[in-house]
């Protein structure tokens, strides 16, 4: 087995619990937010800081790294690991959600799906056996399995007759993996808002016994309480001892939920997406620093923050920054944010070590969302 | 007096000379290559990463600030070295150079420069007192002298007219200096490509007994050798113990020459520039990391470097991030570049020291530009 999960502690009063993920590139405390570096880079980051501020493990896309460099040249590279030097784990998400989010006209098949590239319009063809072909040859820690995500909405028999696809890809994903020594396969419950279908979805991928499980198709524009009550349908039927994965989501609030619902992995571009657009995320809440009212606030972004951005540089610089298209200014609040993500994941397992969870979870809602949001969002 | 130079050494075989330039905030070591952080960021890069590549003074822009967050707000920050977390020495070029290249309709009078932004059109008056206060208001340890850059080519008539006025613009720039203890005004000698209003310009300026000298309006799309001619009727005219900087000049050769001539300071925005194309600098000349050739190319930028770029990444990775808009890709070539030109004026300046100047400009020029080339440049 390429990965192994131990079960640390649970939590009396919520689902949550604390473990440990052991891989071939070292051992994950879960739960944990994975930074996500699509193209085999955290944007704007370095390992090095990545490192620095905490990452145990990153995200890297299958079906971005296929069209761009190639497989074939990461596989001659030695590797993901070397290709990008980073040498702690790395998990690739399958290309399944790309190919039905990015690519045009695309033709699903039982075989697979034909699509166009996003890039060329070159036609190209992904089923469970390239995609597996890719991610061994990539030599992630973690691979995911090639699955539709269902639109949403999507009528009951689409959803239906999409999530018994998935289910048999799942099985040729398994037939085709070819390094079930150095990387472990993760399935993806799919089923959509279909309570009912999450669950038998989850049966027929737990049957077939693989290192971990995901939980996929959720946050493509349901309501959070949606996404929680799908949640909770379907952790009951996942296996204690294999880690869970909730796919696409980084809200602070989502992620002690999630976690609170029984969930040990995370991964979300939010942090870096919002970078962009100079918003930062503080023990406040958000804080979009390119407003005129921080053009002369020499404060940091977040003053309960630590970090390299909140120690150095104050919210007037880096809002010049963003202003005038200064890479430089993304990078400062990508950190921040990403520190700030990666610390919310590190206390949230301190609370969970202390038996405190839903006292921190209240505590650090409250401060974020403020007062009146919470009942809404928590 | 703001700043003192002292010169360490003269170069017996050249006019170069090692020497060491005394300013608020730190010993520079020259002869010296600056990176340019017009916009109080050098493009990219940390101010950490700067230090670790053995910056040692950086550039940043007037014109730019002015417009760009406001030189009060940078005031109110406590100037531009608390503004940007950077506790080395910093020269600010005046503006003059980018109003005369970027701004639209201006209009130049004896005052000064009438023009409108290059950014929002708005109508804005720069002179000698504008140029001082906001440099004054930067609190930059060197701030340059208002100027108007010829353009080229121009008449001789409208070249020496041009060159009048930048020494009464300089008399009342002096005049205008409020911050004499903290801060040298630099005068800048210009003449276009006529040699006699060269060497007269440069009597009128140093008549003015200034800490430093400038050769400006050169690099403008002249010839090399013609620069190098107009260089070498300008020096002899400096006085020896005044630092002298070469403005916006950085390619290899022309850093070599400069100081072969008696520079001692050289500026451009060449190594983040070129870094934008995905071109690097390296010891076998330069290298275009975004070529098909490269794809599959798992050896450093430049096999000759030590650089944390060249240490931790390939050519194939590099090109990779570059082909794919990555600014990662753009970082660890900025990176590399400026390290690049760093370390040559390192190694310029030990040249220098052990006597061996004209053999190592000849070793390094015949590696980087290639034999044929040679005769050429040097
Ligand atoms: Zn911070
Ligand atoms: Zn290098």
């Amino acid at each position: 087995m390429a990965v192994r999960f131990e079960q640390i502690q649970d939590c009396q009063q919520t689902n949550a619990r604390l473990g440990r993920l052991h891989t071939p590139h070292g051992t994950i405390e879960t739960p944990i937010f994975m930074p996500v570096g699509t193209l085999a880079t955290v944007k704007t980051m370095s390992p090095e800081e990545l490192k620095a501020i905490g990452s145990q493990i990153i995200l890297a896309n299958t079906y971005h790294l296929y069209l761009r460099p190639g497989h074939e040249i990461v596989r001659e590279a030695g590797g993901l690991h070397t290709f990008m030097n980073w040498n702690r784990p790395i998990l690739t998400d399958s290309g399944g959600f790309q190919v039905f989010s990015l690519s045009k006209l695309r033709k699903i098949t039982e075989e697979g799906v034909s699509f166009r590239s996003h890039l060329s319009g070159e036609p190209l063809f992904l089923g469970p056996e390239q995609a597996m072909e890719i991610q061994n040859a990539l030599g992630s820690d973690i691979a995911m399995a090639f699955d539709e995500c269902a639109p949403y909405p999507a009528d009951r028999e689409y959803v239906r007759q999409s999530a018994e696809r998935t289910v048999r890809w799942l099985k040729r994903c398994k037939e085709a993996h070819q390094r079930t020594d150095s990387q472990a396969l993760f399935g993806i419950v799919q089923g959509g808002m279909y309570p009912d279908l999450r669950v038998e979805n989850a049966k027929a991928i737990v049957d077939l016994d693989l290192p971990g499980y995901a939980i996929g198709g959720l946050s493509v524009g349901e309501s959070k309480e949606q996404m929680y009550e799908m949640i909770s349908h379907t952790t009951p039927y996942l296996p204690k001892d294999k880690p869970r994965y909730l796919m696409g989501v980084g809200s602070p609030d989502a992620l002690i939920r999630g976690v609170m619902l029984g969930i040990d992995m995370f991964d979300c571009v939010l942090p870096t997406r919002i970078a962009r657009n100079g918003t930062a995320m503080t023990s406040q809440g958000r804080l979009v620093v390119k407003k005129a009212e921080y053009a002369r606030d020499f404060t940091s972004l977040d003053p309960e923050c630590d970090c390299y951005t909140c120690t150095k540089y104050t919210r007037a610089y880096i809002r010049h920054l963003v202003k005038a298209d200064e890479t430089f200014g993304l990078r400062l609040i990508s950190y921040h944010n990403l520190h700030f993500l990666l610390q919310l994941m590190t206390k949230v397992r301190e609370a969970i070590r202390n038996k405190q969870l839903p006292e921190f979870a209240n505590r650090f809602l409250t401060q974020y969302y403020g007062s009146d949001e919470l009942s809404v969002r928590f």
